[in-house]
């Protein structure tokens, strides 16, 4: 133990105070000295003034140094001796200074030491960050985004005011239902049986935040990684990326226009352990799967005592005839697992949608969906359950039918209008967005290139593909844009594929 | 093909309308008539009446029959032919019937084809349903719950009032900020720099959905399945779930009154990937992880490249000086993820924790996070800034703080009285529960059966380690319970303690 120094010389260059600063005094000076104490200005041993001592020479209470003291001795920086007075630590280990040595100046990620799952990623979180640049710059004909506008978010917060109040405070506590706010349940159980055809009880339904959280708990509780799993060809690339992310082996089953052709599948792989099909309406390419089909993937299923994923996700806007019914009302095994999602009908940033289970995989489910966080906050599931239980959802609905109805009755004529019979297009009597097809002379990315200022990469339908596609496309979204809107894209839309033809 | 026959005389029997119903008469004869089908009352081929005709059978409008109808035929139940009228689909496969055959009684798990996941954690679905339905009954000395009655929920509300309005319609949609809202990461920076004396920037804080999401994601992204992870012992029970569902290794290492035990971590297995550790308060026992123990854990992490996730989970509540320095503010070579959570110092139900990354490991994170679903929802987040903002949130942790502190004493009392000498009392300088240590010739077992109508079976200590531990425990919450249940519950444990010892 080295023999304690006096510091009085050092201390005033030691601590230099802003009062200015919200900090605290105490615990300038606490961070001050620990500073001082880490690079080795105030050694082991040392002996501090008294309090009364640095009181005055900081100019500061008493009380101010103690607390600063009594927080050092806590964490050990000082320790201090009944008569003695207070000291550096003599405990202090050798390699103190470890802590002190200057950050490498910038770590790469490869250099870094993460898991296989943390370095195959990084792209993806690049990618993220750099998209969220573009978040707010314009875009055209964007896909599935719901017009906000006409939400009454109004009436959402007067009913959040509500519940807020008619919850219980021990409903904002840890313990809550594992399948979802009950009443939410039911709620959407009355709203499925109706208008859906879906059959089912509350307890079957497990309510998630959002879909990607529904596609990536069915492939955890159903699928082994390494096993097959069928998608749409076309399909939508939000469940392909989860399939991807869990390492699962992606079967693209080619979709006709009766939907997704089974026998293919059977050839392909017959023993895929999962089929994610959109049967009201496929995404992208909008047409119904026919009864037949719906027989067909129900029997290979029933067969091969392999599962369905029935993603439901946006049935409630049909412009001709009510909603159809839903393939899950067709299955008498228990092999089809329903998902719906309020992130079209009501807003994305919602983020909740629900899983429909047969009623023996629900201990499953909720097994495999718990670890991850169950983590819709009640608050939002009880406003929710409000909304649809006091009819607002229905007349949502409604309102939201005729108004995209109208939309893409008015995309339909500026598209004959400007672009007659130069392109295709695609089934378009329900959904949010609608599908062309290219002459066969153009090339999308000459297409796209003419659009650059919108950022409209993401408009090729190529996207959807993973194996090649035959015909080039484009995937035109009218539900959040206005008429006057629509006539102008579908203007600058027009130019682009003239320029790209005559490229 | 069959030859068509006519359905006169089967119609009026097919179709039962209940006009008291909600659904719409023209959706009653669907399901009907589909029904009817799929059950071949109505075979393939049968030509059906005229819509005028049925109009009359069924007295509705012949609108309601042509709307059943398209839908049918849309669903391929139906075909119609101009001129000859409208039969049942002749393409409908052999096999409808099998889409008909009743579900088998019950299915058993084990029957089911699940994953090996979803296998495994039945029982965990099992279990938490199971709790769910002793929700709302009388629990005893519940650990780490905030007192939910004094929480500002009017003034909440009001807040979720003004940023619903002040957030325009477009922060609904999907695009938002991969990492959380922007304005809620720069508050949460704001506070860990001046009061936990963390290093960091908001762009190094990633918002996850309660703190189960902050150890999934860092365990997803720094750790392969079957690495190891170190972990307390005793320790939190719900990080070593996290782990064991991920499928790695997990090496308890014991904690003494500085901590946890770096040496023997290394003695045990020197390369784990992470460690997991709660240096300001340690979970269960509540001692502060001293300097030269911090300093191990750093040196180890950096000579091997690993990991250290320091859960913060309530460090705002410490009745003797102001909240502890973090490990993060030590750490100058990038190996710690610092966690902080909002369940306890707010509502647990917020379901809001977050994590401080070193720079470089941001984009793999939010790689690893994105596909889970980026599910905290918007609204929460920017009504969670504003309260920081507005200078709640420190007034309600300098509130809480008085009020535990105040429950924290009491509790004390009331062991000293009732139980006198017969227990040891552990740390409690800090935090919403302690633990005391039962005498020698106590079983945990024998007192918790005498607290069974509180179901207290979660006090026992013991439950927090996973070897063998040398002397049984109980952990007392007492951050919800008034000074008079307080009061109750030490004279109930009292009597257990004794009853159990004369056992």
């Amino acid at each position: 133990m080295k023999t304690p120094r006096n510091s009085e010389q050092l201390m005033p260059s030691l601590v230099q105070l802003d009062r200015s600063q919200d900090t605290p005094l105490y615990q300038q000076i606490y961070s001050e000295l620990r500073r001082a104490i880490l690079n080795q200005q105030l050694e082991s041993g040392t002996k501090l003034p008294s309090t009364r001592e640095l009181a005055s020479l900081y100019d500061v209470s008493r009380n101010t140094i103690k607390s600063a003291f009594s927080q050092l001795i806590t964490e050990g920086y000082l320790e201090s001796f009944v008569g003695a007075g207070t000291f550096v630590s003599h405990q202090l280990p050798d390699d103190l200074s470890f802590a002190f040595v200057k950050p490498s100046p910038q770590f790469s990620e490869t250099e870094r030491h993460l898991s296989q799952r943390g370095q195959s990623l990084i792209w993806l979180g690049k990618l993220a960050r750099a998209q969220n640049i573009y978040r707010d710059t314009n875009h055209i004909f964007v896909i599935g985004v719901p017009e906000l506008e006409v939400f009454p978010f109004e009436l959402w917060t007067k009913l959040s005011t509500k519940m807020q109040r008619k919850l219980s405070a021990n409903h904002f506590g840890y313990h809550q239902d594992p399948l979802g706010y009950r009443p939410l349940r039911e709620a959407i159980a009355r709203y499925v049986r109706t208008s859906r055809a879906v059959r089912c009880e509350a307890d079957q339904i497990l309510i998630v935040s959002g879909s990607q959280q529904g596609f990536f708990t069915a492939a955890q509780a159903l699928v082994n990684p390494n096993d097959s799993v069928w998608v749409e060809e076309p399909g939508y690339s939000g469940s392909k990326g989860v399939m991807m992310y869990l390492g699962h082996k992606i079967v693209p089953v080619p979709v006709d226009d009766e939907g997704i052709q089974v026998e293919q599948g059977i050839q392909l792989q017959a023993d895929a352990r999962m089929a994610i099909v959109t049967p009201s309406h496929q995404y992208p390419l909008g047409m119904t799967m026919s009864l037949p089909r719906r027989l067909q993937l129900l029997k290979w299923a029933s067969q091969h005592e392999s599962w369905i994923l029935e993603d439901d996700y946006d049935s409630e806007f049909r412009y001709s005839g009510p909603p159809l019914a839903s393939l899950q009302g067709l299955d008498h095994q228990g092999r089809v697992i329903y998902m719906g999602t309020f992130s079209k009908v009501l807003f994305p940033a919602l983020r909740l949608s629900y899983l429909i289970l047969p009623p023996d995989l629900v201990d499953a489910f909720v097994g495999v969906y718990l670890p991850t966080g169950n983590n819709v906050p009640l608050l939002s599931q009880a406003v929710l359950a409000e909304f649809i239980q006091e009819g607002h959802f229905s007349r949502h609905i409604r309102r939201m039918r005729k108004l995209y109805h109208q939309r893409r009755n008015h995309l339909l004529d500026a598209l004959k209008k400007h672009l007659g019979e130069m392109i295709e297009i695609g089934p378009n009597d329900g959904g949010m967005h609608l599908n062309i097809w290219l002459p066969e002379n153009v090339r999308v990315q000459d297409v796209t290139k003419h659009l650059e200022k919108y950022n409209a990469q993401n408009v090729a339908l190529s996207l959807n593909y993973l194996d090649q596609h035959h015909r080039d496309g484009l995937l035109l979204g009218f539900s959040s844009a206005t008429e006057s809107q629509i006539e102008t894209n579908v203007k600058e839309l027009a130019q682009a594929i003239e320029t790209a033809t005559s490229a």
